[in-house]
């Protein structure tokens, strides 16, 4: 039987165990989910024990790590490291949503859910080609470590020291992560870049207690405003992100791999209305794609104070919050930037006001360095099931552990994902297209037969 | 037997009485109370009932009016009418308040409950200083019209077109007001002004939902980012209201009414201390209270966007929000300040993002002038209690019906309040002197007294 016969057999089944995992809420950022965020790992483990891999679930400071290995293929075939992570970003807000975020649904193509896509979709198509392969052939081609985490939304904190712990059991050739989307419906893609992240909070102190804005207005510092004015110094007139020495260390694209942007199937137009965006907005003299792949940002995530319902309130808020995280490109070191916000909030806030920036998670970026013998056999596997050969793309997203995994394990990553542009993955109607089960599981094992293939 | 005596004799009585008002929790901004504010309107009126007066709740186009009258003191005499609501701030953030605030208690000398000083305390000592006349000499010295209303929170929408409507029954010489603070303790105070208020909300849009701050961030306009930048232009670097022709119109205050605000017993380190601020502010060259009482401000009542949980969330969102609201002095009209506001934002926002002005409400600045017979006749009650002649102060607050009430009417209004400085009036932790129910009660006897006795 045919690969491709396979996968038409066990469709159903498929859909059926993906949509158990997709309803079980593993909001990693929520205290109150923290059971489900245990019940997902162990769906993960005995998923994996299902197929015949040794697995368990390995305790942290924080949520578990669900871990697999197969080491059948010998010692002379390389190992394969596949990281995934089984936590979701919250669904809020939930009135967004055309179906709810916790209970899958196929329309128009699309399996929508939270997690769809980001990374409980991905990470289930290796659970099902490694349970594929296993049923079909009793065997894996290439010797596999799987690792899925469930803090990958709220920083991975603690997987960093799990890697150091267990480097020896995690030991591996090449690391393969499915997170991330192809450049466009039919185009597969080979992803040369992610950016880093530096998460902070503003926090911007006046009064003791929230006062009555009109007998104390005009006197007081206002704390919402002396926010306003911080953030609105964090960029320049041109976009670009006026922090000293924010962009000391940056190394630049190579030019001709920048070229090759301009001959993807892109129009700045489709995107800008695919977002539903007035206008496209950034770093002047940059290409969209550019601005997303190449340059780094600096993004108010998230704002509070004072009164915020229904109606009117004359106060004077106590504090104000903002939400600030930057995306950083090669080589930018998160805590550095954080220490350049802190020396430039100190400079332009009003000393009328308390002001403090917290440092709430980081993540270094990463490039890969094409011609290495994973990055050619994702090449190949992909080419063999979408019929054309990958363009090279970059990812405006982070996933922080990447360089870790690299330099803790001495691997090279590939990065090699299935969702498509606008799948809502930080976003109420989150998808992610109902071919790609299929499509993904077959180049995941054309992957895995190229990476054991000696050669 | 003397007032006195018979205020100590009802001691107990007078704050059951208050307690059973303070516990409505009228908060007319939000629809859930609804039912509770239309209970504390039929305490009022069941109140002016119990008194002798004729009294009745009257429907609005939102929450009802209570309406008291009595006019036996006979043609010869002046009509005076009590002016107060029942209505009450929000109470959020419920978490830092001492006590509930629907639960009141006497702690220190004070009366804490929300309304205790804005207005329900203030309102009562008219309810009461009215029975304890009726039930004394069976009779007022003067013949009154109480109208308490249930929508001064939310901005007296519907009180102008009642008072139009009832303007006969409404007819009258002086209007008293007791909803605002004496300077300091033991120091009575005369109101010579109120600030007006415009109250708006600026909603900015960017993409048509939030999006996920990697895959989207540095190329999609950010409508935090683009509010925060509004609103830093709102002020000129010496605190100034940056907004063309924002200051026409303005009439100056009197030299020496200026120059009197420095005897008056108020330091500027002890007012920072009493709020706990790091340093005040304001508009550079003038005094703390300059600030206040004569000049107009801009405060950001409020921020939202995207997400303000627990941990971090990379979204980029689609909308941000900022209450934004004006305080006004003579003779700036509202209405033409929102549309002052609507050009500088048009005129500053970038293309890149929607933005829209609400104008949420609004009332005008009002001035007295000293001399008048209301006005005597409340320095008169003020000496005649408290043992000293009032001090003649500004106010930064807002009672935006005063004006309205002296130009349907055609009299002009007395300000005669007995909260304190530091009241919380919008803020949790609101309260009353409870030494204030008596003194207040005696101060509005006498009031009435004077208003009465022909002179």
């Amino acid at each position: 039987m045919s690969l491709q016969d396979a996968l038409r057999d066990r469709a159903q089944q498929l859909r059926s165990e993906l949509f158990d995992f997709l309803r079980i809420p593993s909001v990693s950022a929520r205290s109150e989910h923290a059971g489900d965020v245990r019940r997902a790992c162990d769906w993960v483990v005995e998923h994996l024990a299902a197929s015949g891999l040794e697995a368990r679930s390995v305790e942290t400071a924080g949520h578990p790590v669900a871990l697999g290995s197969w080491h059948g293929a010998g010692p002379e075939r390389p190992t394969l490291l596949i990281y995934g992570h089984y936590d979701v970003q919250p669904a809020e807000p939930l009135g967004l949503w055309t179906s709810p975020p916790f209970e899958p649904e196929i329309r128009d193509g699309r399996i929508w859910a939270r997690g769809a896509a980001d990374d409980k979709g991905q990470l289930f198509l290796h659970l099902a080609a490694l349970q594929l392969l296993m049923e079909t052939r009793g065997r894996l081609p290439v010797n596999v470590v799987v690792l899925a985490e469930g803090e990958e939304e709220v920083g991975s904190e603690n997987l960093l020291p799990f890697l150091e712990r267990h480097r020896e059991e995690l030991s591996s050739d090449i690391i393969v992560i499915s997170d991330s989307a192809m450049f466009a419906p039919g185009v597969p893609s080979l992803l040369l870049s992610l950016r880093g992240m530096a998460y902070t909070e503003i926090r911007v102190r006046g009064a003791r207690s929230d006062l009555h804005s009109g007998a104390y207005g005009g006197a007081i510092p206002n704390p919402a405003t002396e926010l306003a004015r911080i953030l609105a110094t964090l960029h320049d007139p041109e976009g670009r992100i006026a922090i000293d020495g924010f962009h000391d260390g940056i190394v630049e694209w190579d030019e001709e791999i920048i070229r090759g942007f301009d001959d993807l199937p892109f129009s700045e137009d489709t995107f800008r209305q695919s977002v539903g965006a007035p206008r496209l907005a950034g770093e002047a003299g940059r290409s969209t794609l550019e601005r997303l792949w190449t340059r780094p940002t600096c993004e108010v995530n998230g704002l509070l104070s004072g009164y915020t319902g229904e109606g009117a309130k004359t106060v004077l808020p106590a504090e104000a919050m903002a939400k600030v995280s930057f995306r950083l490109v090669p080589d930018q070191e998160p805590a550095r930037i954080v220490e350049l916000l802190r020396a430039h909030v100190a400079r332009v806030a009003s000393p009328a006001v308390q002001v403090e920036v917290l440092d709430i998670h980081g993540g270094r970026p990463w490039r890969a360095t094409p011609g290495g013998p994973g990055f050619e056999a994702a090449r190949e596997a992909l080419a063999g099931t979408f019929g054309r050969e990958p363009v090279v793309t970059g990812e405006g997203g982070s996933i922080p552990i990447v360089p870790e995994f690299e330099r803790v394990l001495g691997a090279r990553a590939v990065l090699l994902g299935f969702a498509l542009p606008g799948a809502n993955m930080h976003a109420p109607d989150e998808w992610f297209p109902d071919a790609h089960i299929e499509k993904g599981i077959e180049t995941l094992v054309r992957f895995y037969d190229a990476v054991g293939s000696p050669g």
